[in-house]
């Protein structure tokens, strides 16, 4: 196997993705199955949501590395599983990290397909958030990115910086590291200042007046 | 923009549709980012789920209007909050409408691609309620479709007047009317006289048995 | 129609998924069509994620005998419903023996594309146990598969099995039955001796330190 740079970021990405949905997955009692379901559909199921809209193969069907790294990062959290609290900040910067990536590789393949570029920041977001939000419908919570920290947005701030580099003309490993940049940052400041977003207030009688 | 009549009462019935997934958003305490996702998936996500059923490009890739009425849905819950109880009635009567074109969009898609009735019947029914059920997923409700109100079926009841009026050789402007006339007026009297279907006795012992 | 073995087993194990869906939705007091609906989506679900993946048609909407099936077991739920309870045991065969059956199907699809025999498994386990999920995410439960019993393990049993016997150039019929064969079997001995996977001990923090 050619490991290079990009292969790494992918497979540390993976990892630390795997590793936020075992984690949740244990607190919930599940067994190493479920664990390693969910810890793969995490690190996954964000590109496999972009590939079925792009109407491309999912990207894990075509390479059997996503499924060796979560199966390493179950056997991580097994034997290893101490050192899971111990390591957080490492696991965060590797999280952080991946979505960078991710968050381009969507954008890249979209704008391949020739699709605008507003559809390109989308599939960028979805890429690197959807797995958060299918993991925890799979344990039976709220989805957090609705309610904490800026996640989804670090994505689409990404985006934004990769659509100005381009008008630049600047060239694409420039584009694409200075977008990845700004994901990783947006991150690091939102959860180091505890920046979130405004909770959109309910008015009395929402809850009351549910309807279909 | 040309906008036409179909235009209008498309962008009524999504405008619709994300209020309501944004006031279920905000009785959950959700960011507006969290709102405004809701608040999409619950307008577009019937749609969606058709076109990739249908193994189509999802309609909302080709044409910002759909983001944009949502982006508009949130600033009214943002700054008019206090309107959206008020106006009760209002959303209920846009939502209707917007439901009776939905169904009437997912049949001809359907019947276009050349899929018999039954299959196109049934893409009505997911076109117009599938984006309610992901919306209560989202907010970790068990969906209301499934318990309250007439809902998917009225999205059936237009299905089969379609169905009627294509084989009596109704025109089709006249055949798509007739089956949105009637998914809108099913709703209306399904809700004002409160008439739901029956709910499936659960026999005793159904719950301790619960089996995978 | 013409009804072949096959065919019969694909029926009995339609049926036997769909009022696995309908006992669950039925203690949650779901409506008669709430309940069809949890009752199809077990049963198709699988398929039916499996097909979106390989980027083929869904299989129910080519057939329409999975919604015949399924109308069968709610007329069965609504009229019987104390057999569902007595007939418990049989039920479980059905529902091995339609798992059986089902992850062969699957396996055979993914190989007839083209794909390599690990993505084989992986569907060969999709088709059998993600209608399922979706029924627990239905009903707003955590999914019972990553918890309780050797389930989704079972139809990888199933996928090495066919393998193997691929590898001995065993005849596609003898190999597709020792396959189906080896999945009942484990769901069986599994089930009558209670043996399932262990948990993923929790560390812990780790529900405190909840992170996106």
């Amino acid at each position: 196997m050619n490991l290079t740079f990009i292969n790494i970021i992918d497979y540390l990405g993976t990892f630390a993705f795997a590793i936020s949905g075992m984690r949740l997955a244990s607190a919930k009692r599940f067994d190493w199955f479920g664990a390693y379901v969910v810890g793969l559909v995490t690190a996954i199921g964000g590109g496999t949501t972009r590939d079925l809209l792009l109407d491309l193969t999912p990207f894990w069907m075509l390479q059997s590395s996503y499924l060796v790294v979560t199966g390493f990062a179950l056997l991580f959290v097994i034997f290893l599983g101490k050192y899971v609290i111990r390591l957080h900040n490492t696991f965060f910067i590797f999280d952080a990290i991946g979505l960078g990536l991710f968050v381009v590789v969507g954008i890249d393949k979209t704008l391949e397909l020739g699709f605008p570029f507003w559809v390109a920041i989308l599939m960028g977001m979805i890429t690197g958030s959807v797995g958060g939000v299918i993991r925890d419908i799979l344990i039976n919570e709220v989805p957090l990115i609705f309610r904490k920290d800026i996640y989804a947005l670090a994505c689409v701030v990404g985006g934004v910086f990769y659509y100005i580099c381009f008008k630049l003309n600047f060239s694409p490993v420039l584009t694409q590291t200075v977008a990845a940049v700004s994901v990783i940052f947006t991150r690091i400041i939102a959860v180091k200042y505890h920046i979130s977003l405004p909770v959109l207030k309910a008015h009395e009688d929402f809850e009351k007046e549910k309807k279909v």
